[in-house]
């Protein structure tokens, strides 16, 4: 098995961006988690683009589209920004013959404490049980593009029909 | 959907036990991972045993295998140490209508660095999104119990075909 | 003994800043870091501003100078921007019958790798300690005003003799 | 400056045991700590020995005694049992001519909450600005040997006057 990881952004990645800082290049902590985790699957991860989801355009989500749909692998991880996630997903659902599992964080991985490496995990274990499809992974939940919204005020995804 | 959380021990478990230590009692960290996590799904958690998976005797697997397979939810999680871990998931490969997915740790939840964390994320992940059956999640991978082997030497699980 | 912290902005306190962010606060960690360091010394902390110290101005000096000349207990410990840390130390040096301690850190003090927690607990064995006087704790030493400087390339602060 | 870490055991130094563990061989995370600390001091360290402090004798304490008395350097810290660190920091009172500060924490500094980089750091901070003498650093105190005393029941370090 191999998990291919795209980010198209979004508070997972943020990085605290300063014009004197030695952070300003946001490089991910993805690496870190999986080497917490001693995870011996094979892996890649490619930056589609690094946006807050709230400025994602259509256009961006045709080439989010166009990247995934082309991945060779089929076992997808994307890591997007929470507020926009459930557009994105819907956008990715005609995406064939592939598992792609979105993913994000309410608090940078980078952060001491942060959902993000639950959230990564979560979904690692997500892709590569489920069937071919396009789904979300928050709050330790699985849920369809279809049947999820983000519940801003709580913080939390949460299904329509629960 | 709920999550039932069942311990019978293991490294994950494991704490610094010292006669005149506060650490004598195992509270489990698990709520913690959970609440990093920020799930928002049921869960309860049970303790059946505290014992290193290699004192494990064919009693003490009738033991889990009556918990387990008596337990009205569906969906269980069940901590156990790695070296017998194979053992107890073919024991209990007879249980029905039920996902359980065992996992455990090579190094405490409690040390600042841990596969635990990881572990139980990725569990979570696919407890709910895999059919009936048994499984061994460890190493970000998901096994049956019939293709997979700790690697004592590597210090990681592997399937048998890989 | 009571110590007194003082807090002039600085990278230590630099938070995730996102119009949509629920980090928009900059809620202090310094409570968690005595909180895990078990410290049975009386402290308060005060904010004078929040600046990314480059742009500290005479006028701001004169203020930080003010408030902690006035500060009635003796044990200082002001937590502040690197780059110009040592031009308010300068600043600072004749306030008379205290020990001030300025510190901060390179990265963030929420960062899960920092050396926040570092530097705030080498202070406040420094601050106690010591003699009246204003001083520099970083990198693990004790400096006084006029024999350190940032060494940006490096990233550390040195003295000039030695 | 130099400072040279002395360890004869304790807490602070406690390891999962087992066995069939990797952990078996007590690797200090001293430098993990002083990573973190981003520290550019000088520094090495030596293991006394690995006693719970409980078991030290006095034969223990003239060995401790004479490794610290014949160490060239003058800033030592030692990292020791909680329990019976003021009999140590007592017997090792008439050392002439070194600052030493002994530490030690409630919980292992490998746990994932510890109280011992924040010792560590705040008993740096303390060994480079005291005069010569022997010294406790607990609970983000310094204490003299003949003013402390371990509150067992409330797991804090107090001065007897105060």
């Amino acid at each position: 098995m191999k998990i291919v990881f795209y980010t198209a952004g979004g508070t997972i990645d943020k990085i605290y961006f300063d014009a004197k800082s030695k952070y300003e290049v946001g490089e991910s902590i993805l690496g870190e988690i999986l080497r917490e985790g001693n995870v011996v699957f094979e892996h890649e991860s490619k930056v589609i683009m690094q946006k807050d989801s709230l400025d994602l355009t259509d256009e961006d989500r045709d080439t989010i589209f166009t990247a995934i749909d082309n991945e060779p692998n089929r076992h997808i991880i994307l890591t997007h920004g929470t507020d926009t996630m459930v557009t994105t997903a819907k956008r990715l659902n005609e995406i064939r013959n592939k598992v792609v599992v979105l993913t994000g964080s309410m608090s940078p991985a980078r952060f001491r404490s942060s959902d993000a490496p639950f959230n990564i995990a979560c979904a690692i274990g997500a892709v590569q049980t489920l069937p071919d499809g396009v789904y979300i992974s928050m709050n330790g939940r699985i849920f369809t593009p279809d049947n999820v919204v983000k519940n801003v005020e709580k913080g939390v995804f949460e299904s329509l029909s629960s």
